[in-house]
């Protein structure tokens, strides 16, 4: 859809003032309304080495108020991003609801020069394509606003541009090597810019403006704005439909048919714990060295035994490279924002592990029975949920689920247990009797869930728990067969 | 205080795993009255290479719940953290109210290790220890409990254990040059660590624990541990007392004697303010390479024209190297936190620039006048804020401090015209009236800020904003001397 520059005619200049200040008028008094329609906005400008981008933002910005927007370049954030999913700096940046973030270059170039630059492999490229289009698909179901602006320059306008940068020494250090490689290979740029650009239509069209008249892209980048957010303040925020894609999915059994017998003497317990946790520390290591990320979410009954099968399963590893991250309810800044942010915010560097004390699964599980979010966007989830994890699968993250599992006579047992024990009484809450009393329709939910979410990539792995010793060292051989064959598998991968 | 290892004799194994299966066991039961209590804990780990400071954790946290602890590694932070003052990363990871954060290496080593390595200067190790005493003591005085261990094991086990880490290739890749370094140089590392432990006492005594004796280390951190929370939450939360310090303090008017008559006409203002704006401009490239931080940050009366000032000042900046930082009422797990923790976090890189729209000044502002804290808490912030902002000085960060004045019938005017005029309204709250009922109460509270504050390195300028566009010219012209001092006086930063 690049096509290459030809030259506009210049437009009247006080004409065009003039639109520019109607224009910003028109947003600062939208200002409120954004905050109040809580609609979240999301500017992303991308466009050639000194097409003018910080500039268009500059303008954007002039009249709004700080408080209601940031500008966010993930292009100068550190270097140990390069140990997160490609996605990871922009996951991170997205606005909360009332807010505009402008994101100063984005996923195209992570996409682009990295594939012009032989980085990654054409596979790759196409992988990224299809999770931009997942990313940005799922941030417009969950209500975002998302624009996507292109500032077009000229090869002969770039190069006056570069030339006029480097002979001030003051703006020298503004012109990267980078820089001049684009200029060099233009052309390439322009084919590989369109390339990406017609392949990343499908949930968010781009928009090319003039950077070569300044104030021209000026009013067109308002304009654009203007307009979308009066379009969506005025339908109120839009919610996605569900819809069909084929993941191809594990045939997993009912709660109800899962054989809970399954046990194991107290001393075979004790010898066998104690061999599993050490090849598990061995296997730390070797993680490490490869740079493998791992994560393991736990999901279950209350009083299942969480807690005690996490603590059997980071016991044994080195706590600098692991992390557990209890999920309680969203935080105010994380409920104003997609429902994935708080988990993409966490996620583990590559080689370290981390374990996710209950997961984003409460989005079709309590959010879906507590009435915490619509039926089209739990309905939707299970979708987002399986690309959500292909993303951190694709980026070579071992990803395993357990679903602890028992039945609820032995949860009125452990119930009662804590609620008679003095020390244990903390655990227990009214809610957790409340939550008990749904327990055919959240055995509903889970069901749907593992039968909706057992990916090849990602699979659920229900573990029977009403001897919970059994329970951990059939955990533990799961994550150490995983473990075990990525080893094997992978290289030592370069980040 | 660090002495020759001598050893120690063996001690019975059996009582030391009872003992340790107790402690344990009265840790998990605190747990519980340590979120009650509100008590926040960190525990900073150091000692000697493979002293063995990861197992300690492992076996400190083994049978705590995780919603109760987290383990922090700073030393394992991105590179880029150097472009932060040395202890942000600290700052940044202290826990929230009824959290234990288990901090593996920190600051000590940002000051020995740099000095024995000359990429600090003697003064720079003393400052650094000045800013660490500050750092616990104001922590101390907040209603932190503060725990530092020392894990110590003499040269020749240490030579043992590096050996045997080097021999297997899976545990290798541990032992990096800098830990060869400091075995090699153990006399010297000795000598260092002495003296800075010495020197650090002031706040928060050291704890030198025997690493040779790993599962004795765990016995006394878990005893140290127990009973120092056991005396924090018998008493409360210890809250801090003001004292004295002699900063130089630059002599300040009182805000009534400040004449607000100053004004600008209109159309020498626009030409002013664009010769100052390009002029600004001109000077953000030159601190970006030169990578001087700087902080601005404004305070002053509701409607005294703070939006509009900051708007002229950022206007003319790359958007990529500003953030203006607007700062509402905290977020909880902000509350939960020391109060300057939110500032601490949203610091700007070096060579970056950011602008506080009310600031950590609010703690003797609204937040005296609300009773949102105790008398004690702030009294003694006069003197944490003159050291915070002595901290970010020392780092090379210009700090200015713009107080934005009005008379009260320019505030009556301003907020009348506001609750006329449809598009404004929102900008006026039923609180902005409530505040203005105490106006006196706040020019208290403001005069006795401004004299105890105006420190030489970090001054206050009170800004007769009674002429918004004066106000405007006044603050640029400020920064832009400012700036223009610190790029004339520093040689580029190396981060």
């Amino acid at each position: 859809m690049l096509k290459d520059f030809e030259k506009s005619t210049p437009e009247d200049k006080s004409k065009l003032n003039d639109q520019i200040k109607a224009l910003r008028a028109h947003l600062v008094a939208q200002q409120q309304r954004i905050r109040e329609g809580k609609l979240p906005i999301l500017v992303l400008i991308e466009g050639w080495s000194a097409a003018g981008k910080g500039s268009l933002i500059k303008e954007l910005i002039s009249e709004m108020d700080p408080r209601f927007y940031s500008v966010v370049s993930p292009a100068i954030q550190p270097e140990s991003e390069a140990r997160y999913p490609f996605l990871y700096p922009f996951a991170k940046a997205i606005p909360e609801n009332g807010q505009v973030v402008f994101l100063d270059s984005g996923w195209m170039e992570s996409a682009v020069r990295k594939k012009l630059r032989l980085e990654i492999t054409q596979d790759e490229y196409k992988r990224r394509i299809r999770m931009i289009n997942e990313f940005e698909r799922q941030l417009r179901d969950g209500g975002y606003l998302v624009l996507k602006i292109f500032l077009h320059i000229g090869k002969q306008e770039q190069h006056q541009r570069l030339e006029s940068l480097t002979s001030n020494p003051d703006t020298d250090w503004r012109v990267t090597k980078d820089d001049l490689w684009q200029h060099q290979e233009y052309a390439q740029f322009m084919k590989a810019y369109g390339d990406f650009m017609d392949k990343t239509q499908e949930a968010v069209p781009w928009q090319v403006l003039d950077g070569q008249r300044g104030k021209t892209a000026v009013r067109d980048a308002l304009k654009l704005l203007v307009n979308k957010t009066d379009k969506a303040l005025e339908k109120g925020r839009y919610i996605g439909e569900p819809f069909e894609e084929k993941f191809p999915l594990l045939s997993m059994p009912k709660l109800k048919d899962v054989d809970l017998s399954p046990c194991i003497p107290e001393e075979d317990y004790k010898k066998e714990l104690k061999k599993l946790q050490a090849r598990l520390a061995d296997l730390h290591n070797k993680i490490y060295r490869k740079k493998i990320p791992v994560i393991l979410c736990y999901e279950g009954w209350d009083a299942a035994g969480k807690g005690g099968n996490i603590r059997r399963v980071a016991y044994p590893l080195d706590p600098r490279g692991v992390d557990v991250h209890p999920i309680a309810s969203p935080e105010p800044h994380e409920l104003n924002r997609q429902y994935l942010w708080r988990f993409w915010t966490r996620l583990p560097r590559s080689g370290h592990i981390c374990i996710f004390d209950r997961t984003w699964y409460g989005r079709v599980m309590v959010e879906r029975l507590e009435g915490f979010c619509t039926e089209k966007d739990w309905q939707r989830a299970y979708n987002e949920i399986n690309e959500f994890e292909r993303q951190l699968t694709d980026w070579g993250a071992v990803l395993l689920k357990f679903w602890i599992h028992i039945d609820s006579d032995t949860q009125l047992a452990r119930f009662t247990d804590r609620q008679n024990t003095p020390e244990k009484q903390w655990k227990i809450t009214d809610e957790d009797w409340r939550n008990r009393e749904k327990w055919p329709q959240y055995e509903v939910a889970v069901d749907e869930m593992i039968q909706k979410t057992s990916t090849k990539n990602a699979p659920w792995y229900i573990i029977e728990s009403n001897d919970k010793k059994y329970a951990r060292l059939k955990t533990l051989k799961i994550i150490i067969k995983a473990l075990e064959k990525a080893c094997d598998e992978s290289f030592a991968r370069q980040f």
